[in-house]
């Protein structure tokens, strides 16, 4: 085969940003399987330089000669054709991310903070400057999804796109399926092992799957949403009594993160955008989704459904994603062009929670006297919202008190909140315990 | 924003060769999504003629105007950007695609059974011309798969591809598995429902998932595999004995195509490409697909496992990836450069059916008497074959006769096929009802 050479003659330089185990993985896999990438770009790949900020730890798991390492980014980034960001955070990961465009690099970046808050003003300088800027690791680690949502599905409509992107929270409500543990001593195990953060607030609190849920809203609709504009509750208030009672009518919970092309009100078209847990139905595809697992389910007009599956974390395969990127990246470098920039030109409004259509699952505690179940289903119906089942738990609770399983057909977000309201201010409900969504049905 | 345009300036021309019902698909959405297509291309697409056999037959679906339908082809591929082949079939598609090339148009296909067996030829022509030439559509339907194996995974190293890829087959043995009925029956419903064609040879024999098996393992290799290096055996074989067989063991039996990299008896890499109906445990991911749905599992070095799943047929379905790639194609006619083309660099051997790894699920009448069972488990052993579980049907059948189901631990096909030969051969063999492979355990 024979390559035509542009710009390049000799080997492309690869600068590293940032060499924790995504950088580490990335870098030994470069160097151990140097000819395949050879190969498969047409040129040599040569790392030129590893910007971290402690040259003083060891980092013999990257397998690269010392004298590679330096604190000067803003330097590296000037000499180098494809720069690989992995330091993760706004600053100073916006700004040399800007730098290496400017100076002609195309960039790959695993930042989803970053991308969530800023993306679109970066996207333009990839556009302006003629360079690409590829993040497939961003979302859903080595799970392709970036580049199926933007090429893949170029000429079809995304209506839906629903999934667990953050494998830490699957741990958690999945091992808490299994085990009835809480989330206090699930989460402890799962720091344990590896799987959570010593700080979790990231995770658990959702965050990290909302600047996700930014970013695959934006590819995925042709518009610009970010992190401010998703809609985003964490797995905290998630208990056994909650798994325990989903169990009972079919249903596991998930953190669910879910991007809808949607109508307000009045009927204008927009984008809901929202992370939450949810109950989803055993026989789902999502509730399969095991461990640290990622899975994405996406409703195309002209494809009907789809569903990408793999892991959603971890150095080695994170690196897969970057890596792809990397060599589509510099196979452009060498043959000339670029991979398709980001196209906005839908611009459609966000709309707020309020306007999402959702079931709900509502547990409570009621007076354990007849009449009350007709007394609480007039409630919701007076709302407008229709029940999909209600039942009385067998086991009647102290002081008289009967608890019911409710499930709500979907209806706004706003009618299923106002019913809430409600039901904790009728004289028969003596408490609203938990609220959660239903999706999938 | 900006568009850079190149060679083009106004519109880009686009031919469609066939009008059956994935050509009308796409011809009806580029004409009714005709503003989202220019905004993501950066240029309208505006079919500049349709080559059909029979001018006379009516094609109101496709909503084209009568005037741009003709049986010149050849002419047709001269004076086109863009060529999107929905013929099928080796001649004239073959020819009119290389045409195309030589002429400078960029071409979409989703003719499997071309390019499993003239996909190199085809490849070389558009690298030399530089043209892109994508065929998403032929694999899999509407599942992203040929562009994640090409570009996704352009870092990483895969090891293995397994799935479901012909949704007729999938069909037939799903509906089997949940009905009981025979294959005949179940065929023939299948038909009626629209499952099935008329001649469903290419389905039932495995003919079609094997062309998409050497498609498959070409990407996903960086090797060329044609058709006929792909070990073939279809489903007509399959009884309700055996899923009710397979159904006690916790399996289904599902049609599957496996790409493997591999060694041969004397340790050469080289890679076993197969189709054939196989027991998969109803724990496994590819147990679940149901109906006329794909999926496929990809092993990567990096990335672990990863899996595809959605629709593998049916014309608005397919016509999404034909959309799919037609969009990548005209983005670089617009923009310059174009896509990574095949990569063969690997050349890897291909190794025939004897030394692929699978287990055995053995299903035979023994005589019934004391220390049979020790008898066949001697027979086994004596072929270097370990036995993972071995059991007696409760239910003696006629003539002093007791069944027995088996099932080996992996070992090659080869020491499989001489442990079915010697068990048919012994005395206290009085039949063996099946043989059929176990994979995913």
């Amino acid at each position: 085969m024979h390559w035509k050479v542009n710009e390049v003659t000799t080997s492309l330089r690869v600068a590293l940003l940032g060499c924790g185990v995504v950088g580490s993985a990335v870098a030994a896999r470069l160097q151990q399987h140097r000819d395949d990438f050879t190969a498969r770009v047409g040129a040599p790949l040569d790392i030129v330089g590893v910007a971290v900020r402690d040259l003083d730890r060891p980092r013999p798991e990257s397998g690269l000669d010392p004298s590679l390492f330096t604190t000067d980014a803003e330097e590296l980034v000037t000499r180098a054709d494809l720069v690989v960001e992995l330091m993760g955070g706004i600053e100073p990961a916006r700004g040399l991310l800007r730098r290496a465009m400017e100076h002609g690099a195309s960039v790959v970046t695993a930042n989803k903070a970053l991308l969530g808050e800023d993306g679109p003003e970066l996207y333009e300088v990839a556009e302006k400057q003629d360079v690409d800027l590829y993040y497939e690791a961003a979302v859903a680690g080595a799970v392709p999804l970036v580049r199926p949502l933007r090429e893949s599905l170029a000429g079809d409509t995304v209506h839906r796109v629903m999934g667990i992107v953050n494998g830490t929270t699957n741990f958690i409500l999945d091992k808490m399926d299994r085990t009835g543990a809480d989330l206090e001593s699930t989460l402890k195990e799962a720091q344990e092992l590896g799987y959570a953060e010593a700080d979790p607030t990231a995770d658990v609190e959702g965050l990290d799957a909302r600047a996700k849920a930014a970013i695959i809203a934006s590819i995925a609709f042709h518009t610009r949403v970010r992190t401010p504009d998703v809609y985003c509750e964490g797995i905290m208030g998630v208990t056994p009594d909650d798994i325990r009672a989903a169990r009972k009518i079919g249903c596991v919970i998930k953190l669910l993160a879910i991007c809808e092309r949607t109508a307000d009100p009045r009927g204008a078209l927009g984008v809901n955008v929202r992370v939450h847990p949810a109950l989803v139905p055993r026989t789902h595809p999502l509730a399969t989704v095991h461990d640290a697992f990622n899975a994405v389910f996406v409703e195309a007009e002209l494809a009907g459904e789809l569903m990408f599956y793999g892991q959603g974390a971890g150095g080695v395969p994170t690196s897969s994603a970057v890596l792809g990127d990397l060599v589509q990246a510099a196979r452009h470098k060498v043959r000339g062009g670029r991979g398709p920039g980001e196209s906005a030109y839908l611009a459609l409004d966000v709309h707020g929670i309020g306007s999402a259509t959702t079931g709900y699952f509502i547990r409570m505690d009621v007076q354990d006297r007849p009449g009350v179940l007709g007394q609480v289903a007039g409630v919701i119906a007076a709302q407008g919202v229709s029940i999909e089942s209600i039942r009385q738990g067998l086991k009647r609770s102290e002081g008289g008190l009967a608890t019911l399983h409710l499930v709500t057909h979907p209806a706004t977000d706003a009618a299923l909140a106002r019913t809430v309201d409600r039901l904790r201010a009728h004289e028969d409900v003596a408490s609203v315990a938990s609220v959660l969504r239903v999706e999938g049905l």
